[in-house]
Formats: C-alpha cells, structure tokens, sequence
C-alpha cells in the first residue's frame, strides 16, 4: 500500500511534485566539485563524491516543500559501482529527511530474476543471521513488457515492506508511439499495459482509492494523459516530461482527480540547472533549486487547486 | 559491429554457448562463502566477496571451452553496491581471460538517460583529464519499449567501441505472451520488436551478415525462435530458457543459421549447481561446472553441426 505515504506527503506540502536527482558534472558548479575531482586518482570516485554532496544540499534546500526525489540509476551507474554507492547513500540521506524516494531503474526480467530486483531495491538482504537494505527505495520503476511474471515479485514485496511500482506506460519520449501506440485490436498498446496495472494493483489498494501499482504517463501527451486517468481510476502516475521535456501544467491538469491527487510531476533539470539560468552566485546552486521547485509548485497549484484526501 | 568477436569466439571454441554468472548464496558451497560471510560485519560485503570468488573459479573453469559470460546485474543488485563493485570485478576478470561478456540489465529509458546508460555499460567516463571504464562489457541487454531514443544512444557507443546489444523480443518466461504476443495489425508485438531490432541494426552490419542489434528470444517458444530466424536474418540471437527453464537443444535447432551461427545460448543455474546435481565434493564445484558446460557444448553439437565463418 505503499503510495499511501506518497499521497500523504503531496496532502501535507500541497505540492504534487517530485524533484529528479539526475547529476552530471556538467550541472555541478566548480566550487564544488573541483576539491573531489582533484582529490581522488579515479575520475569516477571523485564525481560519485560530488554527486553525493550536490545531492545531500539539493535535498537540504526542498525536503520540507517537496515531498518526493527520484533519483535516476543510470546517472549513477555511469560512474561505475563508486556512483551506485553514491545512489544508495543518497536515498538514505533523503529518507532522513523524511522524504518519499523513488528509484528510477526501470526494471525488468523474468520472475526469479525480479525477484532479486525487487529485494535489491524495495526489500533486504539477509545472511548469517544478518539484515541489510541495499537500496532502500519506497517504490521502484519497472517495465512491464515480460508480463505479469515480472510484476509479481515485486507485488510481494510491496505488501510486505509498504513499497509501490510504477511500470512504463507511455513514456514522455518523442519515439514513445513506435510501440506503445500500435493498435492491438481496439486497444492500444499503452493502453493494453495500462490496464494491466489496473489488474496488478487490484488487491493492493491503499487508503485513498489508489493502489501500489503507479504508473509513468508523459507530460508531453496531455491527451493519453487525460484520457488514462479516467480509464485507470486505482492507479497513480508518476509524470515525466515537465518542463525540460516541454511539457506544461496546463496539459498535465487532466492527470489529477477532483482532490487533486492522482499524480506526482516530476522536475529534474530545470530545478538541478536553475542556477546557471537564473545565472546566481554558482555558491547559491541550492537555493535556486529551492526557488524554481517553489516556482513549479505554484505553476501546478494554477490547475490543481487545494489538494486533499 | 561487435557482435563479430561473439561470432569469433563461438567458432574457436565450437560452442555456441554463454554461461550465466548469477550468483546466490544458496549455489556458492560453504567452504568458500563461510570464511567472507565471517569475515565481514555488512552481510551484503561478505556475500559481495564471496561472489566475486565463485565467479573467478567458474571464470576459470570454462574459459577455454566457452566463448562468453552473462552476468545478471539483478542479483549484484540484491547485495547494493557492494554486489556491484563485485559485478564490475567480474567483468573485468572474465575479459582478461579473453571472454566477451554480456551485461544483463535489460536496461530502457528516454535518449538522455540511455545516453548515460550506454557510457556507463558499454563505454567511458572521464573527467579532470582522466578516463576509466565504469562497467567494461562488450555487450547490454536492453527493453525497447520505447522506440527508437532508447536505442540510438546505445549504437553511437556501439559503432565508436565496438560493443553490440540484445533487444528483448520474446522473453523465455511463462507470461511472455500477454503483451508480446497481442497481435497489431497484423504482426504480433514481438514480431514488431524484431522487425525494429532488423531496423535498428540495419546500417551496423559487422563481417559475418549480423548487425550490432541482437535480440533475446527464448528457448522455450521453440516455434517462435525459427520464425523469427528466417524473418530477421540480421540479427543474432541470445537465447535464454535452455535448461532449467525448461527449453531443450532440440527446441533451439531452429535459431541457427546454415553456418550453425545465428544464436548464443545461455545456460546459468545448470552450470553454477551442477555440483548439487552431480553430488560431488562441494570442492569441485568449479569442476562440475565445467563438466555440465562440456554436456551442454555436446547437446547444442547434435542440434547444430560444424560451426564455421
């Protein structure tokens, strides 16, 4: 039931917004990452380093106005294990703060192989009569393309340990139609795996109507969007494409309910780049991700007035 | 065009055959995962060490008379970041005894991300004027829900290194079918999977008539496995499902070529418990290992005679 935490976290900051946590160098200013990129011998452990510091001041800054990160694995992964460690360490850090935090893997396989995945990410590890949380997500993307086989691990998991999934169904991308629109008798493709997560999330429904099973819905297809929601009334989405991507608030507004719960927008690079195009004291990077999530925040309250449960 | 030194590798070995390295503790024997589960007060640090012992005496086993490894990123995962340290150890080991190896991450995202996921799997980083290779395969599987921005990023890195990736098409996995096999007009899903992999592959043919764009067809539809050979001539096949999920050498003939190329087939838990199976001293389970690779080496052989350029 594990969105229910998700939900009570946009109700509490009135914010239906989730900050990507996708760094680069390039994103980083100089003050702070130079020192790690001169310490360290390997390039990758002095970027994890940076990363993990960019990251703990990004969450400082908007933890008490943003309920929710979703750091991105493969930014993480580009800077081989040393980032991965750098990724578990984040979520740690952000669930200190109290903050909801979504894995942004994508994951997929077969069940025995999801179910490593899912207790990898949303579960423990447990030997010689001791426990550990590798990654310690509160919900985990996921594609559904090898059907329900992939899914249920995970569902287990879920229930046991209150976590969520979001599974693909139509991405924010310009080629996302190639497959996802393809029409299978009268049902399209995103369509057939958004109904599928209706059917997953069936026995899992959390308090507020919405089960475990969330899933990704584009910004940049306002209508899908709009026209999902009302087709997928237990499953909450998780809404890429805002700004950077070139979507709106305005063609996001169909992707929340009367209460103004239903969805979670997410914002990765405009709130992680908005010192250099506010063009600030590259010293105040934080607090310009702290201005610019304030600022999404009342571009979505305009189309998503007094959220509640 | 790097699925040329898979090719290569198939034929100096006559062993058309990939070794899945995915590791739990319950196939590692106690007299090598005791000492590192004792050793290490984070259990994930002791089951990390004691994978990355396993892996290099399989490693070791099989090298002369196996082409190449698939390490599952899942079950590296399950142990945080630590398991990934071991993962990337593990590749590192495999290609210095000549092995070509395939992660398996079945990873998929939007172009920007996937950018970040190509460099971190089949390419570098580099930053400060320092260069390293975060993960070092030769070759990733990916999910391409979503079209073409998820798969052109993995072929710029592919031509610049020569590294090759696997497509899922027909997943081995029982409820494969309930979206792959929908039928779109008038191909089914997978059959439009493939036709995108022939699409995608197209201008990176490499010296044998197979492009860099594998796909992944599993061994246990054996019907689907020969249409899709004579439908997507250039594409090479990886091929999971053989053994203990059931698909048998008879099932695979159809996914080879009249060279007996065409296909690589993964064989995991029957190579890493074949010393449970066998009964022998738990010593020699490397030696066991190597005997279930020379029986499965001689199966594919009845199915798939002389393997020739």
């Amino acid at each position: 039931m594990s969105l229910d935490r998700l939900i009570e976290g946009i109700v509490r900051t009135q914010n239906p917004a989730v900050v990507g946590l996708d760094p680069t160098l390039d994103y980083i200013p100089g003050f702070l990452k130079e020192p790690f990129l001169a310490e360290f011998d390997d390039p990758m452990e002095g970027a994890a380093a940076a990363f993990l510091e960019y990251n703990k001041r990004i969450i400082d800054a908007i933890y008490d106005i943003v309920p929710a990160v979703k750091p991105q694995a493969a930014y993480y992964e580009a800077l081989g294990w040393q980032g991965v460690r750098a990724l578990c360490e984040t979520i740690r850090y952000a669930k200190g703060k109290g903050m909801f935090v979504i894995t942004d893997g994508k994951r997929n396989d077969i069940g025995s192989t999801m179910k490593a995945y899912a207790s990898a990410h949303l579960g423990t590890f447990g030997a010689a009569g001791k426990q550990a949380e590798p990654f310690g997500g509160d919900a985990l993307t996921v594609n559904g393309y090898l059907g329900t086989d992939g899914i249920a691990p995970l569902l287990e998991v879920c229930d046991e340990r209150d976590r969520g999934i979001f599974v693909l169904v139509k991405t924010s991308n310009p080629s996302s139609g190639e497959v996802q629109d393809k029409l299978c008798g009268e049902r399209t493709v995103y369509q057939m795996m958004g109904d599928l997560c209706e059917t997953w999330g069936g026995e899992h429904l959390g308090k507020y109507g919405y089960s475990a099973v969330g899933a990704v819905v584009g910004a940049t297809y306002p209508e899908q969007l709009q026209e999902l929601r009302l087709r997928l009334p237990h499953t909450f989405f998780l809404v890429p494409g805002y700004g950077a991507q070139g979507g709106s608030a305005a063609g996001i507004a169909g992707a929340f309910d009367e209460r103004g719960l239903g969805a979670v927008v997410n914002s990765s690079r405009a709130v992680l780049t908005a010192w250099k195009k506010e063009g600030c004291d590259e010293r105040d990077f934080a607090g310009a991700a702290r201005r610019e999530a304030l600022r999404m925040k009342e571009d979505l309250a305009a189309v998503n007035k007094a959220i509640h449960i």
